[in-house]
């Protein structure tokens, strides 16, 4: 049974933002997505951008707000603290920051941060995900976030014991605009299909040179001018490369764990994954980003008493 | 002793050009250096803009002009062929292109291909580079020519056997400007010092990590948000990686052979590859890049009969 709104949920990116009106149960009343993520935010305001996709959708005006990305960054609405790693997944959503100054109970999901294991990293958004995508409390994780920087995590027992980033996405969109790779791929790079024949062969190279790329990264332009290889197949270059040297180069830094890769994605881009880690021969099980992402906000509204609990939270 | 002008040698790259009047010894009667390369040669005029320079020189109107670089690429003067690898290099520079249709006799060196072995590649100027690095002609070397498309080259008794290329210098620009780290190196990214402690750390990491830099390039980024490194650092970090990245990469490929690196540069780049080369514990000859062109160039002009030859030609 659909009722009332009971919360908006707000997944609030560099470059896009979904909006979704749930009720007490989580079930979807609506959604809208729109590209005024943080850098159109900036310009016009979080709280404009905010309440001009809440009326679009007809949300009453004490509608409470939970949010999580980049809205919570430091170059957002509100800074919201990281929880430092490890963290149990738990406990990342409970400390939602209220926005001051708003009609609304506004707040807003804290980002993870490492600051000691391996690499200083930080997310905002993929806590989100990962607290939705319903792995058990128990046994070892590793998670595969795909995107723009793409997150890969490891989970003990509920815990988010460290995690890496491999800014996959910007690299493909960097290096087809602005580096000498722009001749090849031109104007419009095609979308790539993850069953082509460059896209494997590729990514079967990445996969071989254990994460290094940029051996081969010019090969793309040499491949134009020696071999008459064709825009949208050196995009399928690019892309294999690419993604096969984050996954060989996440194979390798935990390469002391066996579990299988558990794959938070949606829409072509999974495709590609899915087919790739398959080319690397790890097993994976799938889970739906959009679903993730809208689970775990829900239960951060639940956790920070913005709606009443239809039964015993975590 | 300095004779009278006997021929002008080009460099013209894809965005510099250096021009260097010669006299029968190869002795340098005068030099200029400008940022009009391939790109604004290609909106002036190619003719206008080396008309231009050798006027300021001082050129006769009727001195040969022999030149090497991306003037001879499809996009630039006239299309010089390639060379096919392996290539003897003391063949490489005698079929020099003559530009038609204009008074002077001007020809341009063609570039080298690497059709088969290995990854597709090619190069333009730094086969002129090599030919004029008067490396013994046995032996096995391995050359590295740092830039914006660097070069490793494998010579085995004056052949040259394969070469690849790592676009590390352009990296450090289309990230440094384009990517999320260009809010770590700020607008003018600062000049980096080769004994610079992060320079170094981030060299050596990249050594360890076998030339995988993806998994760290946003360690940068984070860095800067949880232990507050500044811009400069920021700089030096990403060099580091970038330049350890490269020799990590290449010394997996070349580590069948165990010839010292012959380090073919010039300037301030020069001092972070030989700094990152002695902290992998590399071995390594310099020699000046600037130097190397010229004698390559002066060189062609001997083999392709623009100049009396003083002695016995190779």
């Amino acid at each position: 049974m659909i009722g009332a709104p009971s919360v908006a949920a707000v997944d609030w990116g560099t470059t896009r933002l979904r909006v979704w009106l749930l009720d007490a149960g989580g079930n979807v009343l609506g959604e809208r997505r729109g590209d005024d993520g943080l850098i159109t935010a900036r310009e016009k305001g979080f709280a404009a951008v905010l309440e001009h996709h809440l009326a679009e959708l007809g949300a009453p005006l004490a509608l409470p707000v939970v949010m999580c990305g980049m809205a919570g960054s430091r170059q957002g609405w509100v800074e919201a603290p990281y929880v430092d790693t490890p963290a149990p997944i738990t406990a990342i959503l409970e400390g939602a920051v209220r926005v001051a100054g708003t009609a609304r109970d506004i707040r807003i999901v804290p980002g993870l941060a490492q600051r000691t294991a391996g690499f200083p990293d930080v997310m905002r958004g993929e806590e989100t995900q990962l607290a939705g995508a319903g792995l058990s409390t128990s046994g070892r994780h590793l998670v595969c976030m795909p995107g723009t920087h793409s997150k890969w995590v490891e989970v003990e027992d509920g815990v988010v014991a460290s995690f890496g980033t491999w800014p996959t996405g910007e690299l493909y969109s960097v290096l087809g605009a602005h580096s000498i790779l722009r001749h090849s791929l031109g104007e419009n790079p095609a979308s790539v299909a993850a069953d082509g024949p460059f896209f494997r062969d590729w990514c079967l190279s990445a996969l071989n040179e254990g994460g290094d790329i940029t051996s081969s990264l010019f090969a793309i332009r040499a491949a134009g001018l020696l071999h008459d290889l064709k825009a949208g197949d050196a995009a399928a270059c690019l892309s294999g490369l690419l993604i096969g040297g984050e996954i060989a180069s996440a194979r390798r830094r935990y390469r002391h764990t066996s579990a299988p890769v558990v794959l938070i994605v949606s829409g072509s881009l999974g495709k590609l994954y899915a087919a790739a880690l398959r080319i690397a021969g790890i097993r994976v099980t799938e889970i739906d980003a959009d679903l993730a992402v809208r689970s775990g906000l829900f239960e951060a509204a639940r956790q920070n008493g913005m709606i009443a609990s239809k039964g015993a939270t975590a």
